[in-house]
């Protein structure tokens, strides 16, 4: 199996990074989403599509919100789920985690939702379950490493198609830290996929990974230059411990080159929009006044991106063996 | 809006204290508790006022007794519940308390039932949804600070119903730390509203807060006198850390001056009741043989909290928007 | 009320043990699992026989992995589960652990899961409750101490009986740390009261513990000798903390003695199989080409694990009061 997200029908088997998704699989979320973002409206918000499935939230590094999502998301699909917090776990009894998974396996879990502070554990996962045959186990990488978040990668493009309609006539600015950011990295191949002519990147030069060129980004180490007539503008978030390092000065010396104020704002599109995937650091990489005003659509990426777990969990579980 | 806890058509919307809350209100919740005390008793124990409502957890402080209340009543209204430790999650890594409460509300949530350290979190968090037009979004106030529990207030309220019927002939003793409680602060709001003639605080100078007087509560420190002739006995918990202050000698000292013996007991009315709101430092604030006698109404009182809150969680899902 | 664990008419009550158990429960036990086998294997994994019964998992101890089986087991029988970690939760604040239970009972809870670090304890929960009346709440041991684990037990006959069909002609050997493991004392007890004839126990002589010649097993130090012709083997988890002890000098040493390898394992009948606890130590107690080899049934025994849980709570919740 050459690629391992894919069965040998060519359906999605697990989704574990943008990179390499043919483009229909990412239009079929994204469709898919669409017809979840009503039922979230609903004086019942429930539907059973996961009823009697059990869904794992396996998470080995912590992140409340994005396992809220997915809680959430599941059990609007009327999944159980079940919250294993790795570190508290037999992980820290010596378990190796292929056994872990075994053993998960064995009481016939449907679903794995994995976050790992190693890139590649998801790939590690299920490459395993896909060795020994266990084609009814399905994984959706929550977060690996520097590596890749795919459902934050679609719900990033589901929120661009909801407002910019057409992608193949967009020019798309990310900013902030490129080189130890996930989010970035899907948000890129989620991009290119989908035929956006132009996707910039605007950092300072110690925080743009090496290679962005090669994947048909234009660097900016100047964000004046870098958001002049976007459409879209997606802000990263800055980790509080890259700021400590030799990588960045200071938070103020950051904002004032990076952040994302009225007055740059005013440098893109009039009706370019402004995303962050959350939690914002507000006066760090985003100015309150950006960050709660008209042009922000940063709460509903949150409400999309339930939609687009929904969607992404359903399409696995419905997968032939 | 005068009230933020009542909405335009003078409904529930939130719950935030019983103070100011109106007496016809106070009723129905009590009213509405006494249809599902029997629900608890069924072969299956759920009912599905709130299936497919997602009610969220969100405890800044931790209180496993409360959350558990809050989630077994939530589970038998056939909500789905997500329970969300605030310290491990995005508050830490700097995200304001409101922008985490318009995520969760992007992700369409339905309640929030939020125990704070700090009094007014609630109120701030129902004033914010308020503002931004968040109708369908609910609060519940589980504790905050040394403000209001006002759940414990109103289970405290149905179990003096239950056994004394009439409010307006009751003397009721408030006994020990007033002056860091809540839970007494709740009790003499819910006391005074349903018509109590006399409500009594008894305890050390140190623990009676100022202004009592004002809110029509005889003060007492001497617990023989405050005693003498009542209805209702309401035991706080001390809370240990009171003890190593300059607040109070030692826990023996306090027994001696302020714990609930039999002998004391003997000085309340014969059909007077005892109640404590648990957890209970037995040897304490109580003694065993009270704790365990036949005038206790402790566990009557816990079996009470569950169908309270399922009445103020119901009611509260029931506001027209 | 002689036994604890039955009811007046006989039927189980609670499980804390298998030591005095009727193989007629034992047997009952067993065949209900049989029919859940199947359960999880369907498209919707659900049964309704708890549905609206609330279950407590109180994990005095952690132990993800066995909260886990629980967690699954209850919410494939469709019961509302809550997880309390009592570490965390009033016990921190000095109530009692009866006093826990009361207030959890006057919720109106069905059934307790409880993990203790200490013996006893669930014994000591299970005689409360009957000494209370409290007959509609049932308590199911999910170990404590260094006393029993009788789902464990059960589950690993489960596995043998599915293996081997007749109990009454085999030989088993349990080996490792038979000393401190609650599941070798149970597994004894299962085993004998099911009629197998020989049962060994292996395992150097400062973790043998007395008294194993009055319970009828044979001990051996030599694991060569202990293996020969047996039908089953029982790998035990050789605790971490034992090794900095005086009990053993290193995890080199025990694994030269009493590590299952592939030449060992030919020691025993050629069609033997080799069962483990879990979390596996490879290397330690046992050979990764042992572990993942043909006569491993350590997989087996986690997926029978869920059906043997369904059955022992579906079997509590059906008892008359």
């Amino acid at each position: 199996m050459l690629n391992p997200q894919l069965n040998k029908h060519g359906e999605l088997q697990h989704l574990l990074s943008i990179e390499g998704l043919p483009k229909s699989i990412v239009n079929h979320i994204l469709d898919t989403a669409s017809s979840f973002v009503g039922v979230s409206d609903r004086e019942v918000k429930k539907v059973p599509l996961m009823r009697g499935k059990s869904v794992f939230n396996l998470f080995f590094e912590n992140s409340t919100r994005t396992r809220t999502t997915f809680e959430i998301a599941s059990k609007r699909l009327s999944a159980d789920v079940i919250n294993l917090n790795i570190q508290a776990s037999s992980a820290s009894k010596g378990e190796s985690l292929l056994d872990t998974i075994d053993n998960l396996s064995a009481m016939h879990a449907d679903m794995f939702v994995v976050r790992h502070s190693q890139s590649g554990a998801p790939y590690l996962i299920a490459k395993h379950l896909n060795d020994h045959k266990q084609h009814h186990v399905h994984v959706v990488n929550a977060g690996d490493g520097r590596h890749a978040h795919p459902t934050q990668g679609l719900l990033d493009m589901y929120t661009i198609r909801h407002y910019k309609k057409d992608f193949t006539k967009l020019t798309v600015a990310i900013v902030g830290d490129i080189l130890h950011s996930r989010v970035a990295r899907s948000d890129i191949h989620a991009l290119t996929t989908l035929g956006v002519p132009e996707v910039r990147a605007i950092g300072p030069h110690t925080l743009l990974p090496g290679g962005l060129e090669q994947l048909g980004v234009r660097t900016f180490t100047n964000m004046d230059e870098g958001l002049k007539g976007v459409d879209v503008i997606i802000m990263l978030r800055l980790q509080n411990e890259r700021m400590n390092g030799a990588l960045l000065p200071s938070a103020q010396e950051y904002f004032k080159n990076y952040g994302l104020t009225p007055e740059r704002l005013a440098l893109a599109r009039p009706d370019a929009i402004v995303m962050h995937p959350g939690p914002m650091n507000r006066g760090v990489e985003i100015d309150s006044a950006v960050a709660d005003g008209p042009q922000a659509v940063i709460l509903p990426q949150v409400t999309f991106g339930i939609a687009v777990r929904m969607a992404v969990m359903s399409i696995l579980a419905g997968a032939k063996e």
